[in-house]
C-alpha cells in the first residue's frame, strides 16, 4: 500500500482547495520518519442513483478497506481521480451487488471525478474541516477575521463542508448577527474562490432584485433596453433560493443561460450585455454551494443576501448596481423603515468595495407582472417588449423606471429623463429587437410554454380585493412544481382594490402533472386569505 | 387510486406525531367537497445499502410515481406501513436494477418501517415542517414559546426535520442565546415526546458528568457503591456526543445496555440501581435524534446540554441529582467561574422542574483513570472496584466523593461521613459483588478487551509533564476509532507532575485495524503538546 502511494501525485491530487491540515505532517514537523498515507485503489462503479448535488459513494461493509480503515456508513471520504479531488458521503453495501474491490459512485460523485466505469479510484479519510472551528466560535460570539473567513469560504467552495456544517455557517450569519467588516471579508471571500471578469468600458451597470414579490421579471425587459442606449450590462442571474422562479430560470424558458464564462464574453462583446446563470460562470461559487442549503431550509440572511449580491457583482466587473428592494408585509423587506436601514448599510459596504449601489424602493404588495413561474414570467416579459394590449402594465411601468435610473447613472441621459426615454424604446419596438439579439447570441430563442394542467382558484363571494400574501401566493406555485417544472406556478389574474363576482378566478394554478396540480390546490384551498376579498 | 386511499386507515397511519397540518384541510374548513390526497402504494425492496440512521428511499425516476407526483432527488417522503410512519430521503434511479413499482429501502427505512420484501408501502409528499417557521424566527430574535418548542420537540422527535434543519435549530440553541424560561419549555417538551418512568421511593438519586475530560468514567463505580447501601439509582447514560467515548459505550464492554423500559423496571426492582443506555429505553427520544446532528458537528450548546441532562433526568423520575463539573482549559467548561455560572443556572433551572440538584466542581486538567474509550475505561472501572494494586487512584478517588455526596443528599449517611462510607464500601469487596449483581440483573457479565493493535506515542527527552491537552488526547482516541470500535482509544500512561525519561510512552493507542492506528498516530505526532513535557 505504501508503495502504491509513494507513486501517486499527492501534491497535485490535492486539488484546488489548499488542505490547511499537512499532508505529511511528520515530515512537516522535520521529523526523519515520514509517517504512510491512508490511501487506497478501487474500480469506479457507476450505482445510476440520482441524490442531487451530494456526491456519495459505496463500498461493501465486508470489504479489506472498511475494516482497515474503519470507513462507516456516513463517513466523509476524499475521493481522487487524476487531479480531481471530491468529497463524499459514505453509504455501505450489505449486499453483494457491489464487488469488494468497487467503489459505487452516484451521478453526482461521478459527474465531478469525470470517471469511467472500471477506472481506479483513490479513496481516503476526509481531513478534519479544521475551519469550522472558526464557526463554532461565532456562534459564541467570537467575530469573524477576514482569514477566518477566507478559509471557512475555501472550504465551503472546495466541498469540504457537509449540508449540516453548511447549515449551521448560514445559521450563525442570520438574524443581524455579522458586522459590516465581517460581511466585507465574507464578500472578498467568496469573490476570491471563484473566477472574475474585466471589461473595456469603464462604466458596467448591473441591477439586482432583493426577491420576496413573485413575478417582478424586469431584468430581461432592463437589460434589453439599456444595452440597446449602449450601456454594457453583463447579467449574471441566479436560479430561485427560495422564490417559485430566479430570472436564470426565466430567461432559460427564452434562452441557453448556462454560459462559461468565455461564451458570456462573447455575447456581451457582441450585443453588449446577457442573462446568464451565474452559477456556470463559475463566478463566486461558494455562493451556488451555500444556496443549495439556504433552499431547502427557506433561510434568507440579511448578511448572507449582501454578500451574495456584491460578491456576484464585484466578481462580474461591475461598476454601477441598482438594487430593487421591493417592500411590503409579505414581501422579503417588511417595511419602509427596514429598508432605509437594509439600503444605507448595502450602500456603506458596497463603497468600501468599490461599487456605487443605489436603491430603488418599491411597493410590494402583490405580485408584479400576472406570472409566477419561470414560464408564466417569460410570458409576461415577452408581452411587454412585443407591446401587446394585454402586456401587465405594472410590470412594464416599473421595467422602465428601473431602465432609467440606470441610464442616469451610466451617464446616458440628464438626470430626470430616463424614464421617458426607456419607455420611447420599448414602444419603438427597438428593445424587442434587441432582446432578440440577446437570445441569439445567447445560443438562440425559444418559446415559453405553459404547463398542461391547470385550475383556477375562484373568489368564494363577490367584493373588492383587499390584499394578497405574496409568501403563500409564492408557495402555490412551488408546490405546483416550480421552478423544477419550468412551465408550472400560478397566474395572478386579479389586482388589489379591483372588484371581483363570486366564482371568478382570482389565479389559476399551472402544473406538469395532476399530482402536483392536487396538492398545489389542496394547498391553496386551506389558505383562503391568500388573496383576500372583502365584502362591497 | 383515491378508491385505495378511502380504505386506508389514515388517522392511525399518521402515528405518534400528531401533524401541524390537518389531512383533510378541506373538511377541516368545512367545505363540502373533500380533496384527494396524494399517496400511492409501491413493493419493499430492500436495497442492502446501510446509510446509518437516515432512512433512504429509492425510487425509479422514470416511474409513474416520480412523474406524475414530481418526486426527485432529495424529496422528502412520507412512507407509510400498517400504522408506522417514516420520513425518508429519496434517492431516484437512472438504472433498471429497481423495478417501475417498488421502492427502495435503505437499512434504517426498513428496520423503521418493519416490512418484508414485497409487503406494499404507501408514499406519499411529506407535509410541510410548519414548526421551522419557529426555528427562523429565532434566528432573528422571537423567544421560543413554549407552545413553539412542543412543536418544534414533537416534529423532531418523529424524525420530521432533515439534518440540516435539525443543525439550523442546534446552532440558535448555541452561544448562550436561550433565556431560562426557553431552556425549561425545552426540557419539558422533551420529557413530554417520550416515555416516562415513576418509583416507588420517594428519593431517587442520579449522578451526570458535564463531560470533556476523557476516560472519567465513576458512573458505574458510583452506582456500585450507593445502591448497595439502599439507595435507588436507576442510572440512564448516553452514548459518546463528542467525546471518545459516552458511559453507555463503556458499560456496554461489561453487559447489555439497550435495556427496554420494562427491562429497566425489573433490574431496578431487583438490585436496585442499572447502568442502561437512555435512549433504548425511550426517554426523552429527541434528545437521541439531536445527538445524531450535534455530534459530527462537535457542537455542545449550553442550552442544549442542560435540556438534555434534565430531561432524561426528570423522565427517568430522579428526585436528587449530583453534576460533576470537571474544570479545565482543556474541559468542556474551562473556568472556575464559567463552572459557577453554569451550576447556579442549573440549578435555578432545576428547581423550577422540581429537582434538587447539586454540583460537583472539580479539577479538569487531564484524564480521570488510564483508560480513554469504551473497553478501556472499563478496565479502569473493574480494577477500582475489584481493589487492584495498579487501580488508578484519582478514579477511585473520585469515584468514593461522589458516591460519598449522594449518599449524603439521600439521608443514608450524616453529612461529612458519605466519602469515608463510600471507600469502606470499595475495599471491602461490597461494591465489586454489587456490580456483577448489576451486569447479571441486566444480562450478564462480560469482559472488556483492549484493541489488538496498539502503538506508543513516546516523550522525545526527558523532563516533568507539565500539561495534557483532553480535546486532541480525546481526538486521538477517536481517529483510533473509539466510541464505534469499542476497544480502540488511548491509554495515559504518565501524570501532570511527574518526571518522565526520553523515550518513555506517554500514551499508548489501540486500535482495531492497522489503518485507525495509523491515522490516529500520524495525527498524535502533529501535536506534540498533547501531552507537553518541561525541561526538567
Amino acid at each position: 500500500m505504501s508503495d502504491d502511494i509513494e507513486k501517486s501525485p499527492q501534491a497535485a491530487a490535492l486539488g484546488p482547495a489548499s488542505s490547511p491540515v499537512p499532508r505529511r505532517a511528520g515530515q512537516a514537523m522535520g521529523e526523519s520518519a515520514p509517517v504512510p498515507l491512508t490511501g487506497r485503489r478501487l474500480r469506479a462503479h457507476r450505482v445510476q442513483v440520482d441524490t442531487l448535488r451530494e456526491a456519495v459513494a459505496y463500498l461493501r461493509r465486508d470489504s479489506q478497506i472498511c475494516r482497515s480503515e474503519g470507513f462507516a456508513a456516513q463517513t466523509r471520504l476524499q475521493l481522487e481521480y487524476g487531479d480531481v479531488v471530491v468529497v463524499a458521503t459514505l453509504q455501505t453495501v450489505t449486499g453483494d451487488w457491489l464487488e469488494l474491490d468497487e467503489i459505487g459512485l452516484s451521478e453526482a460523485a461521478l459527474l465531478a471525478l469525470d470517471v469511467a466505469e472500471g477506472e481506479w479510484v483513490r479513496v481516503r479519510h476526509m481531513p478534519p474541516v479544521e475551519s469550522f472551528r472558526h464557526v463554532r466560535g461565532r456562534m459564541f460570539g467570537e467575530a469573524f477575521t477576514p482569514a477566518a473567513l477566507d478559509e471557512v469560504v475555501a472550504d465551503i467552495a472546495a466541498g469540504r463542508y457537509s449540508p449540516i456544517q453548511i447549515s449551521a455557517f448560514l445559521t450563525t450569519c442570520t438574524g443581524n448577527r455579522l458586522s459590516d467588516d465581517e460581511i466585507i471579508s465574507l464578500t472578498r471571500a467568496m469573490v476570491a474562490t471563484g473566477k472574475t471578469l474585466r471589461w473595456q468600458a469603464e462604466c458596467i451597470v448591473d441591477k439586482h432584485s432583493v426577491g420576496g414579490l413573485p413575478g417582478n421579471r424586469t431584468t430581461p425587459i432592463v437589460v434589453a433596453i439599456v444595452t440597446s442606449q449602449g450601456l454594457v450590462m453583463p447579467k449574471t442571474s441566479s436560479r430561485a433560493i427560495t422564490s417559485p422562479a430566479g430570472t436564470a430560470d426565466t430567461m432559460e424558458t427564452m434562452a441557453p443561460v448556462d454560459l462559461g464564462l468565455e461564451d458570456m464574453r462573447r455575447v456581451v462583446n457582441a450585443v453588449g450585455g446577457c442573462v446568464v446563470f451565474g452559477g456556470a460562470a463559475g463566478l463566486s461559487p461558494a455562493d451556488d454551494t451555500l444556496i443549495q442549503v439556504e433552499r431547502p431550509l427557506d433561510l434568507d440572511s440579511e448578511a448572507q443576501m449582501m454578500a451574495s449580491i456584491l460578491s456576484k457583482k464585484l466578481a462580474a466587473g461591475s461598476t454601477h448596481v441598482l438594487i430593487d428592494v421591493p417592500v411590503g408585509v409579505t414581501a422579503k423587506i417588511r417595511s419602509r423603515y427596514a429598508s432605509a436601514l437594509f439600503s444605507k448599510r448595502l450602500q456603506t459596504i458596497g463603497h468600501t468595495l468599490g461599487l456605487d449601489i443605489s436603491t430603488y424602493v418599491c411597493q410590494g404588495d402583490q405580485p408584479v407582472g400576472r406570472g409566477i413561474g419561470p414560464s408564466l414570467e417569460a410570458r409576461d416579459v415577452l408581452s411587454v417588449l412585443q407591446n401587446r394590449s394585454y402586456a401587465p402594465a405594472d410590470l412594464l411601468n416599473k421595467s422602465v423606471e428601473i431602465a432609467g435610473r440606470l441610464l442616469e447613472m451610466g451617464g446616458k441621459v440628464p438626470p430626470g429623463d430616463g424614464e421617458t426615454c426607456a419607455r420611447a424604446v420599448v414602444s419603438s419596438g427597438l428593445a424587442w429587437q434587441q432582446f432578440q439579439r440577446i437570445c441569439e447570441a445567447q445560443g438562440g430563442m425559444r418559446e415559453p410554454l405553459a404547463g398542461r394542467h391547470s385550475k383556477p382558484v375562484t373568489a368564494r363571494h363577490g367584493g373588492v380585493v383587499m390584499a394578497v400574501d405574496n409568501r403563500h401566493l409564492a408557495r402555490v406555485a412551488k408546490l405546483a412544481g416550480a421552478p423544477a417544472a419550468a412551465r408550472a406556478g400560478v397566474v395572478y389574474e386579479v389586482s388589489i382594490g379591483k372588484p371581483v363576482v363570486s366564482g371568478q378566478p382570482l389565479f389559476t394554478i399551472y402544473a406538469e402533472s395532476q399530482g402536483e396540480l392536487d396538492y398545489a390546490y389542496e394547498y391553496a384551498c386551506r389558505f383562503p386569505a391568500i388573496v383576500a376579498v372583502g365584502e362591497s
